[in-house]
């Protein structure tokens, strides 16, 4: 998808779009018996501090996140949006440390020093929304 | 992809994330300059209330969203989330007048009486995003 001359590494697709949720059985009856989404069980990742429950939507999914444990990354999120909202979007990249590289080079900031292990077991970043028109933008090496 | 028994319509892909931008420009270079995607030209859409620019991702789309003249929808939203964010989902579906029955029936609010005709020439409909987990999400007819 990505044509720039010079870029050393290549964007790739939609992996997902994360939805903070104050309550993820009502949100996944939303996504499956209103809209009639193929939904999955709930996941439980302690060391990402969330609950999950992913919705199949064909082409991308919808990750439906709500706190688990102390210091979940969406209590914040959650206590500002009471009822929830998009948290976040995680795009492909193919090489995640040339990617860090051209985004320094522009001044984006990166929310961790080196690339942590994601939800799904890849090597994934976060950028500043501030640096992203309001958007949390998380790459992931696919 | 939606294969819950006793449904008359069926959900589909994701269509687009929008997100509302207050410098169209800026939002434009940090996804063709720093993120190498393929962006299109600016799209006027005075009926909408819209300058647009699509943001390719291969699977789908993001829609850059900036206020086009007065009453524009997402003026609101700029004022109350200056630095942009994420607007509205847009999931396809096959019949949206069956969907609408469905909704109403679920008690989900829809924004209109009638479907309108989108941003794309389709038929189109926003449901209360306080009844889909603090979401604005677009129907479109696909």
């Amino acid at each position: 998808m990505q044509n720039v001359p010079g870029f050393l590494w290549k964007l790739g697709q939609l992996n997902h779009v994360a939805i903070a949720v104050p309550d993820l059985e009502k949100a996944r009856s939303f996504y499956q018996d209103v809209l009639g989404a193929r939904v999955s069980k709930t996941v439980l990742l302690p060391e990402h501090g969330v609950y999950t429950v992913f919705v199949e939507l064909g082409n991308t999914k919808l990750e439906l996140l709500h706190p688990l444990g102390k210091n979940s990354p969406v209590t914040g999120f959650l206590q500002k949006n009471k009822v929830g909202g998009m948290h976040h979007i995680c795009i492909e990249v193919d090489d995640i440390k040339a990617a860090m590289a051209h985004l320094k080079e522009k001044k984006i900031r990166i929310l961790s020093e080196e690339p942590k292990i994601g939800a799904h077991g890849k090597l994934v970043i976060f950028l500043h929304p501030k640096d992203c028109n309001g958007v949390l933008v998380e790459l992931e090496e696919a």
